[in-house]
């Protein structure tokens, strides 16, 4: 099916920097990093800017531009088998696309100081939306990964 | 900076059936709409299901193939004056790349019935990722939207 789905272009509109220099320093998820990170977007897209403020929480879309995207399977950590990457955080995926919402800690024209983010130095950014419990967050979602409640 | 990245390529994973048949029906958000959605994934990704199980909530990214990419500033519904697009949820937006949180109903194959999405029939899927609290949810979010505590 999807052979006969037309592919799209994403065209990168800045960088994220964490001072990682490599995938092994990096952490599993951008919730154990306690240090700051920045996000550098183009002067292009200043206008796209209006209205961010300083303590809100963003939802942060970047692009994982080292991924295997045939991988469809992998053992997460802490797990001891195999998931699918769609039942997983795995930045290998067909599109891999990462998601973290984090908190504008501090905004100087179209850079963005924010809480840390997971990839490493350089990583293309893709989106920024504003992040909202009432819309992001189910209240009935299982608290669970899938594999740390299994025998 | 960003004419210097180099451009990525999105492969379409699948399609999203709604029943909403223009933009005109589709509901302002995927939480306002109260149906249920059918996620179609091209059985060449079957393996990247294993383990993704009925009651769990996922992560859906879509590709919101009509969007304006280069609008960057919108009046968001309920609100009174423009706002930057990273600081709304339009779908307008230089990567059109559209985020919700639903839960999985039923399982057949390839084929998820989850809650209700906000997206057209036929709407290019992208990635479906695990929903934890944990990773997700921040507890320290604002709940507010940007506009809805403003004079």
């Amino acid at each position: 099916m999807s052979n006969h789905l037309p592919p799209f272009t994403l065209q990168p509109i800045g960088k994220i920097w964490t001072g990682f220099k490599s995938r092994e320093e990096c952490p599993r998820n951008s919730r154990f990093n306690k240090n700051q990170s920045i996000i550098e977007v183009d002067p292009a897209y200043a206008d796209a800017f209006l209205g961010l403020e300083v303590g809100r929480h963003i939802a942060v879309l970047y692009w994982f531009d080292k991924a295997d995207r045939t991988k469809l399977q992998t053992t997460p950590p802490n797990a001891d088998k195999l998931y699918g990457v769609f039942t997983t955080r795995s930045p290998h995926r067909p599109n891999p696309i990462a998601l973290s919402a984090v908190e504008i800690l501090a905004i100087d024209g179209t850079k963005l100081t924010v809480s840390g983010l997971d990839c490493i130095d350089g990583t293309p950014l893709l989106d920024i939306k504003i992040y909202v419990p009432m819309i992001d967050a189910p209240q009935d979602a299982l608290t669970s990964l899938p594999w740390s409640n299994k025998p």
